[in-house]
């Protein structure tokens, strides 16, 4: 029972010497890789750079102790600290105490509500977030991180979590570049940009180890920011107007008392649920596709419990929400993590270098952070996305364009609502105009087809009418209207028959519709049938007294049905 | 073309003097039936009760013009007046010209959207307020208004449009009763009562034909308002405490210019739609059910434009929202109404009964008027459909339940759209965990069961699952999960089936899921086909490279792939 909850009782038992060598391997990548990155998405989340190391101890610890993946390495990402910095941006101002109290006060929402729907087994929810409004999502953030920080870039102020107003506040900067920043931050970018297209082959190609050229590359963002502090030192960069990280507070703040006023609470709700369901689909679909190169399994409601006790740790730790990153996980697989201790072993590292590297961080360019950042989130946009929807079906291209659109234009909050309800309402309307189709028999068969696409037979007293969707409030109405007016003014007819095999469910609207379908075919002299009713559905159907009234029969197959009525039928 | 939105200029070539006289009787029934109602549901929606005979003439004159049926009668009902009163209740004081003014841009607001969701043929949109929604928006409105009803029948004051505050405005007043005014409500009640339940009975039993004894029925009402007015003027109601309905300005206001302000549209526009959505949805229900019994056909998108031109007429003649009322509408059914010039017909007699009425009006007790809205309301009551949703499904009863629940705690506006969230949200909940099933063969024959309900035959090498549900991202990876646990860990396993025939459609979150689970599949060694997969489903799935990558094969019948796989298993 206690080890449903948590898993670390399951492998902590067996954990072996040999499990723990590659832990070790996999933390001490893992950490190197993480701590830029901790810097620059606390910065990118509007808070010091100091939290986003914060966020990256104790909810490891967290999360190893909860969570089910072996492979997961969580900590600050990209996407939701820019969802962070939208949300928190509207009820304080960036770098006041008031500002980083809304952070902490969103991770622990945050945790609260993904530990709640873990144990409420309510992971169902994130369905609702489709592949194609997800691709969107992230492909529009991606942009919006990477114009977040060309202000950052060229030493100018710039503000805002979408593009109308990062565009608009960038422009009368313009003319107040700053040269020295504009060296640090396209210097920095340059190098990075090199490291991930080009340093790996080059190395190889000068006869290096496959396994040594990965872990350099690996290493080569941290090492870009120690070379930035150097450079920031030796050449006063600070003096000559780069803007550096500045002083950092010396230790690690454990457990604080977060703030957690009412109005507080009311005003990061609804956001810090957006940010719960994002991160959550996130994180579960790197856990999952990690999982299965193991041949493991993740389950959904386990890992949101993980995640919830990872956030909730993020507040209490003084950090700002938290989730599986992508790529880092990726890392700690490679790196060959063997079970969850990898992850304490990562936050073991960042705490120590923490408590190093404080002294330094003072001298480190911003522009340094932005050019991290920029290397990591454009390998977020994809408009392949874009093109793939379209060819497949105009419903998935109408949820991406709008989630890519909305968000571009009016920031993540509103970019991934209307999204999902895009993709529900688009979904709803294909459903309330349902597939109907006149069929008929194929000759010397019992088959029956769409007389418009095949050659069938037909008997001119017997209107068989087929379905091809569930019935629901949304096409009953419809359905009313097809039935009718494919009846018409036909003075052979005898019949109609409803053919149902794949109609899964009616419901008590679409009940009242095959009622009112029923009443007017008697008026008008014709008996209504059904066929092919599924055991589920017919179920239903005798619990109401729709079959009482009905003025047909109901034929386990459409054969029987034209076989019966055909027979009785005067035409025949 | 202009016919297509002018259905006047058909039916007004043929008029025919046959026609007139049906349309002179039903006219008059109406028009003697009508006036207490309007003066009634205007002081219900917190108007002065000529309002409610201004919203009886323009509007009936331009769906005369516009709208489709040749039944229906429009003019102010209990629901819309409610609703009004809440809208327009949140923004002014009751009695104030703000208020009057925000009831008349309220109408012009519906009357737009109507307008212009009819001229994009949008009505389907109405199809998400399903019977459910409606039905249990209906009864908690219904009791609403009669429980707001009581303060003017008690002669105290009483305010709020939702049970609690209505029930909480009461309690004080219940000290400060006025006898007059309860003699004059409840005597009303009394006899309005009487009439509906028992006066028809008793007249046919004095002898009494049932034609005149209807029309006596009909016109009861009428006669209670006149004779109130006659008793408030011989016994001095007034000066006893009992509330009249007080000086009515003379004349008919045409044609007014209405204050459009932003703010207030902006204020209005969500209750406008709303108030549109739930008028029309009654309305057109009405309208098909009368046509049915004439062999007519009403097309939707045709009544919203007549509706919303009824709705513009109701604003420009300082009325407020009117639709088709369903007691009226039946009435003049009933009556022999031919054509829409009914409707022309009781405009012109509303506007005589207004010239000559108002200068009696102002001694009409409003506790008489309280009493006509009580016995109508009443008949809207219905609380069978708890019992009829929750024998039927529990779906449809959380929809009932909750739009009843929450219109009677919260209010109309809450009820009805957390009624359709939950309508909708129901129902994808239900697609989002489709039933699936194992099959094999019913030895002998080519069909297909689930192995837990029938006795079948089953090849160990492979496993035919069967979906009962169009595939898309809310049980995307539901799929997955059940097909891979399915799978399990069988070492005979060689072929995994998914059966498709009531797949009606697969979207983009669903292809990827077929892609991971064909991958997953193959990281296994096993083969994943497809059978019985749907033309339009083919189609599209021909437009991805899913077909490509596919592990097995597509098979057009289930029975064709058993055969083929069997043959080919090293098992077989």
């Amino acid at each position: 029972m206690l080890a449903r909850y948590l898993p670390v009782l399951a492998w902590g038992r067996r954990y072996s010497r040999d499990q723990f060598g590659r832990d070790a391997v996999a933390a001490l990548v893992v950490t190197i890789m993480l701590i830029p990155q901790s810097l620059a998405y606390a910065l990118l989340a509007g808070l010091p750079p100091e939290v986003g190391l914060y966020a990256s101890i104790l909810p490891l610890l967290a999360y190893a102790i909860f969570g089910s993946s072996t492979s997961l390495a969580v900590g600050p990402v990209a996407v939701i600290s820019l969802m962070t910095a939208a949300a928190v941006g509207r009820l304080a101002a960036e770098g006041t105490a008031d500002y980083a109290s809304a952070a902490i006060v969103l991770a622990l929402l945050s945790g609260g509500m993904l530990t709640l729907l873990g144990l409420f087994r309510l992971g169902f929810i994130a369905n609702f977030l489709s592949h194609p409004v997800i691709s969107g999502f992230i492909t529009a953030s991606g942009i919006i991180i990477a114009t977040s920080q060309i202000g950052a870039l060229l030493g100018i102020a710039s503000h805002g979590h979408a593009m109308p107003d990062l565009l608009a506040s960038l422009w009368p900067g313009l003319s107040g570049l700053n040269p020295y920043t504009i060296a640090v931050g396209f210097g920095s970018l340059a190098i990075l940009v090199w490291v991930r297209l080009d340093m790996k082959r080059r190395l190889t190609g000068w006869g290096m180890g496959a396994g040594l050229a990965t872990v350099l590359v690996r290493a080569a963002p941290a090492l870009v920011v120690l070379g930035a502090i150097a450079a920031s030192a030796l050449f006063d960069l600070g003096d000559k107007g780069v803007a550096l990280v500045g002083a950092v507070p010396q230790g690690i703040p454990l457990l604080a008392i977060p703030d957690l006023s009412l109005d507080l609470v009311g005003a990061l709700i609804g956001p810090a649920f957006i940010i719960s369901i994002v991160g959550f689909v996130e994180s579960v679909s790197v856990a999952q596709t990690l999982a299965a190169k193991k041949r493991e399994r993740i389950d959904p409601d386990r890992e949101l419990i993980g995640l919830g006790a990872a956030n909730i740790a993020a507040g209490l730790g003084s950090g700002y929400p938290v989730t599986g990153g992508f790529a880092r996980s990726v890392v700690n697989h490679d790196a060959g993590a063997a079970t969850p201790a990898a992850g304490i072993l990562t936050a073991l590292g960042i705490a120590i270098a923490t408590l190093l590297l404080t002294p330094f961080l003072a001298l480190l360019p911003k522009a340094t952070l932005a050019a991290t950042i920029v290397v990591a989130v454009l390998a977020l946009v994809d408009f392949s996305i874009l093109k793939k929807a379209f060819a497949y079906s105009r419903a998935d291209f109408i949820a991406v364009a709008t989630t890519l659109a909305v968000t571009l234009v009016f920031g993540v909050e509103m970019g991934i609502s209307l999204g999902v309800a895009a993709s529900i309402l688009v979904f709803l309307y294909r459903t309330s105009r349902p597939h109907m189709a006149v069929v008929g028999r194929v000759p010397g068969s019992e088959h029956f087809r769409n007389v418009r696409r095949h050659s069938v037979e037909t008997d001119p007293s017997i209107l068989s009418l087929r379905v091809d969707e569930s019935l629901y409030f949304a096409n009953a109405r419809y359905l009313e209207d097809v039935v009718l007016t494919a009846v018409g003014a036909n003075p052979e007819l005898r019949h109609v028959i409803l053919m149902c095999p794949a109609v899964n469910a009616i419901d008590m609207s679409a009940l009242e519709s095959l009622e009112a379908i029923n009443d007017r075919l008697r008026d008008m002299g014709l008996a209504f049938h059904l066929t092919e009713v599924k055991g589920p559905v017919m179920d239903k159907l005798k619990r109401s007294d729709f079959l009482a009234n009905l003025t047909g029969e109901v034929f386990l197959s459409q054969h029987e049905a034209i076989t019966r009525l055909s027979r009785k039928s005067p035409n025949a």
